[in-house]
């Protein structure tokens, strides 16, 4: 909760520059519109430092539309992840402003620049098939501003690809490595760099890949230090975290 | 494998300093030293930025003297993790400059003393049981010159205990979250700071906790971006990569 | 089984008022109407205080009318779950009485009105994709009587939004949290209320939330103190364990 | 967080009764005393309506005697769950006013006496094996207040034994079953009364009962409705949302 | 292998009623023709008491004709399992002798009337749900001979369903149990009739019944007696082991 | 529920043979004696036709010395299953009269002798590792007068050995098939014989054994007919069943 | 990584017959051509002695035609595994000299014919429904020069079909086992020949086959030695391996 | 079945060289001593080309003395793998020719040298730790007469040392990979040698290693071809698979 935003209420409110009514009024109300279905968040940014973000999937076509319409009041940029062709579709008759971007299956509205960082976010893949995992990864982070350097299709079976390439991924100040079936190359590059790895197990593979848990537990076991996860096909919150990381070497400059 | 190395070998062999077959035993040598039973990683530090870690489960303590005695030549701090107090006792016989750390199970051995960061990593913790992974991930980090606040008992049900301390929480630059059972506080924690969130579920709690798979789910599946995940009870895991991530604001600098 | 009936045909017996043949014919035959499939059973109002209820996954529509049919006999109020908008138009040609709700996916027959209880179950979802199986929950209290407070979206990714409402949640008698993905808002609500909280955990999410087992796991190991849980998606059993709570406050006035 | 507290305050500070900083403090540190390894929750009776609970496992015993000395300053109740017989001693060396149940495996401390409910709980035992569970359930129960019927072993495998004591079952408020194996008890009870139910797993079994699993599915899944689940040897938990439950009956008399 | 069949051939080569090489040849082709993607096994019938069957699932509707023409030959009843209603009907078009029973999803070719036992196979299921499973069995069992009883609808929820036909179920010599969900009826048959009792768990339920796994649990720890299991949904298997065991009692008349 | 009894009840009832007092009082009390934590089942002989069991895990052997002590009043043999040899000896100073058997950890009284079946049940093991839970069925069977024949350690791995014995197990009327490891014994044997085949998966083994579960899945999965499975390690319910279905063909006669 | 190569290189480089510039840029560029979203392996030949294999799951048409034409430049055989008819259909549009095996479902490209293998791999499998896979590895075994003999339907149900043709399989130098369900088939040829075996298990089955857990965990656990697994499905691997198996023989020549 | 044996007492019995009476007993008893307990397999050598083994679990130290007697007299070398040292040492009392291997825990009793092979097996280890499987597997080809190569503590994380290694490991004919944890190092060793590798989970690690589960299913997965997987810790199975591809090369020449 808002401790910073109700020690300004109480200052306020010991100022007499407002009524306890208003003040009580003000706790129960900031932060979010009620749309009844949603509770849409209109201040996130202030809090988290990022724009606003929809979780596409379970939603209407119409919902989304709704959320969206209220977002854009608050001059943010947005970003509604896990949206299937045909839905996109029939958001973007309604938000013709929205791009749809089919290999990371994103809805997208770019209304502001951002500065972009000087460090880089490395996006590794052991795979083609782990291609829409990677895009939903690296479109999240240039979104919050992020110089990215794409690596695809370097997994450990033929790793002289690997190393024909390790430069450029040891100049990465984050790497989000990208895998499925059995994930190892989380591992050996983990061993190979020495900034922060992100792993995205992908539910890519067949029998026991178990829809991504075999990628999943290889990732979690990582005999590599430095090496943390998140879910199976979480692009999204791989490119996020690696921002949010990424963001702390520029911060202190 | 040392691309950055192998390119230096090439130019001193371009310009005929070293012989070709120097060459190729520097490749074949480099890095380690070989126990037979072990090869200790002697270069380590100039790879991954660290001193050397020893995972001393499933090591018996004569293992443990070896390796540590071989490292003692390269000058690094040393830490021995999941040593149990009889295997530490029979290691610390022949080692008496190791210190043992009984809530964290760990070995140290702090050489040298490095310089502070200025940025904060917070370690917060459920429950009074998650402290044993929890010492483990604050004194790894500070073994590696980071600076730790602790934040212990805040679990979520009695959350006025978190609110009560959020803002300590919201000063650090990356933040540990230990628990067990369901594991809700990364999720909460998570959505109420801005920096880089590292969960770390311990095998806390009974029937369908499983040991720690609950808490691990609810973390991978945490509804608030910006959580990376390790494995249960890793709390060195945890520590390392939360260093990595603070010394990033550091460098920078 | 229905001891005190037997208990009452002993005692007809012993006074002579009926036979013992009739005593044997009754017992086979009280409880319930033999359509050869099923077993309709037209006194279990008598039985556990409530009307009919009829799962609808796994039947035909034609079996559904058939059911249904013999019910209208009893005159209770009937209330069939788990219906696919193709089946319940299947079902509403033969039937047109029943209206069919297409968030909760239940036909309805509200033939009697029911008096409305004093006390409140509050439903709360985290998200707007639970609102399926709240609206289930929502309705089926509805249904036998209950006065139902709608709070959806206020997961903890946003916790302000929760604190937001916490009044209203906090007036009810009962309280139903309904959360997929991590499901952490059951020990939050749990931690805050003195009432008794029944978790829902809902199939929502991907990867690892395994279709509702990591959200089932986090309720189950919740923290907090009197959270009892139902099966993943089990609106209607929340619903109907929440007016039974419920009523218990009523029916000692 | 309380809402109301916080509005309190609010009104003191707009009435200039407090000044800003009071407030401020007030907010830090109202509801418990810091230990540093463990908060103490001084204030949970206000919140939550009971007693301090303290979960034993993972605690030492030297942890829990200082957790419960300055519970003692509070003057409530004290329950100590899950606590082995050779810690419980050692507890009680330092805090003799304490009295261990083996069989429950608590230590109890009943400093004031509580007035009865009149409503009952009905604690159910499929077998002889349960008990532990069940008497943990039993006594939490009675501990907040309630009154309490024992009827164990009357699991199905004989289900004569059951039926003679239905009556019994059926005069309770609310219902707790307690079962291992294939916990097929949770099922027929929810059948055949009108109360809720909350069902207890037990970890009794061998084979696929895999330490409760099975039991915790049966329940799940339960074909008669009103039946809500708490984790595998939960006893406790059951106890204490069935006191909540009864406690309703009581309260708008 | 068949034993008495090498003997047989073993005296006839010792009494050199036939030669060396039509032995290794017998022994080479004997009990099934090679159709070259399937061995069909025309003498099952004198190794195991029973007509062929055909596993319907995996195999294409052309392999299914040319398997069921190839039995024709040998004269006996056919049963072709687990046939979608597409692939039956391209499998009549070219075999019109065929019966498709659509409730058990079975291909029947009843070319001999089998003798009727005089002992009964009692079919009972815990809910409508659970038919399609039921038949398979029930079919199954008449196929071979067997007097079969069909009794449906009556799970645990309502109980008294179950005893108002309890005594048709002890008449039985064999009982089959078929239940989705929790399962909990073979438990309660199990410990209410003398004679063996085979559980068939089925997919029927939602959430954690887990397609059938909750049910085979319940089933595999039944605290009652007597109870043996058979493979989710597997109706076929317990229909064929029913009839094994209800012709023991007639093979000693 | 003794449905038979209570129509004899209503007969002595309705010719005022009884009152209707005790005729109330019959239904309560019929059945058992109560221990206060356990029901003894003293009538079950009548019920399911077989001697009391008393399961002995999880019960102390002062629980089980009172239960046996109740039992010897009904004239019963009596068998104590999962008995530890520490508890067995601690019962056995009270009641000298069992026998404790090493190899199943049973507890035996055998007051009378039963009359030996003509048709013979066979327990086959697939190793040598698996004699305990052999025994438990072996001796478990020979308790009901069963004829026993036991053929030991004739696993897949060696199939030879099996059809050596091939004669001997062809022979009897019931086989029990006892296997650990990948368990396949189960499915050779029902592919070889023409009586019922039970089939006990035992927890032998190491890694993916999974303490039982690979052998359970691959009994559930036989693709021989005629294969019905019991609990991991369960021999005293394959016995038990067994048992029932060998008398089956003696009844008959 | 080729340490080969780079041994070469140096020997260049020591003899100034490459600039430093040009190795470099050999090291970074040797061994595939660079797609961007994937790297062919053109020299893969060179280092595991085998053409180029496309993983075709999760491809798309186009990506394959480019690929694939790629590939056509260094002169290999090419197959494509695990591609659906649809998309098979849109790929040879465009490459016409790709051939589509509909029982295997692989793309083959024969371009060289390589010489056959005296030594033979026999594929074996238990059932009809078992082909697919059993025809991806005998394919692919063909495909890289072996001698295959192939044995279908030979499941343990009916073990005469598998003695009939126990010459042939005994004749093979590497045998493949290909079954689903319960996978015994394994376990049994694993005891009777004295070559090694490759398990395939198939995710033939229902119920508890759990798509091929079952049969996996049956050929982990086999009893017989000398039997090694790959994954569900994995026929192609299966095939691979044995033909590296099957060389061994071959080379040594 | 030793379908050639039957078909050599065939001949004898057509050429009259030995009776009916004979050729009956020959097949029912050749191939192993009965124990009652276990059948000696004396003849395995001959079957499968390998001396025997026991299998050490689960058997007490007097079986095993019975067993290795028995075998003494077919003049094989013994080997009995899973003893634990106090095992051991019970049974050596005994049988003193047998020597304890502490590391791989195998009883070993080498009476004859076998021809060392050519070709070259390499034992390959990712940790320390792992060390006691490695062993196992490595003694177990030595005991089979293979040459056995040694490259242990090379796992990804420090992936210099497998580099420096590699030529050693590209040498042999087979590759045994021996890895606990995320056992990431079998695909990397798959994708680097053309050997045919097996690869060998072991239970080293914590957590979400779940005793091997996760270095399985990397294993299972793996993205290099060639692969093969035998059970978790299964050192013996891997030795022997690998001593008998490794003889195929032998056996040609």
């Amino acid at each position: 909760m808002e401790i910073d935003k109700v020690k300004q209420i109480f200052q306020l409110l010991s100022e007499q520059k407002i009524t306890f009514e208003d003040a009580t009024k003000i706790i129960n109300n900031f932060g979010f519109t009620d749309l009844d279905f949603a509770k849409v968040d209109t201040e996130r940014k202030v809090r988290t430092g990022v724009p606003e973000i929809v979780y596409g999937e379970g939603k209407s076509a119409s919902q989304i539309v709704k959320i969206v319409t209220t977002m854009l009041q608050s001059q943010n940029n947005i970003l509604v992840t896990r949206v299937t062709p045909q839905k996109a579709s029939d958001v973007t008759k309604y938000l013709p402003e929205l791009t749809y971007d089919t290999s990371s299956k994103m809805l997208l509205w770019k209304k502001h620049t951002l500065q972009k960082t000087k460090g880089k976010i490395a996006v590794v893949t052991a795979g083609t098939s782990d291609l829409h995992v990677a895009e939903e990864a690296a479109l999240t982070a240039e979104m919050f501003g992020n110089n990215v350097t794409r690596i695809y299709d370097v997994g450990v079976a033929g790793i002289h690809r690997l190393f024909a390439r390790i430069d450029a991924i040891k100049e990465a100040r984050v790497v989000i490595v990208v895998a499925g079936m059995e994930g190892a190359l989380a591992s050996v590059v983990g061993g190979l760099v020495t900034s922060p790895v992100i792993a995205v197990p992908t539910s890519i593979g067949y029998g026991t890949s178990f829809h991504g848990i075999s990628a999943l537990l290889t990732m979690l076991n990582s005999c590599a230090t430095g090496v943390t996860v998140v879910n199976i096909d979480n692009g999204f919150g791989a490119g996020y975290s690696a921002s949010k990381i990424n963001h702390l070497g520029e911060y202190t400059n």
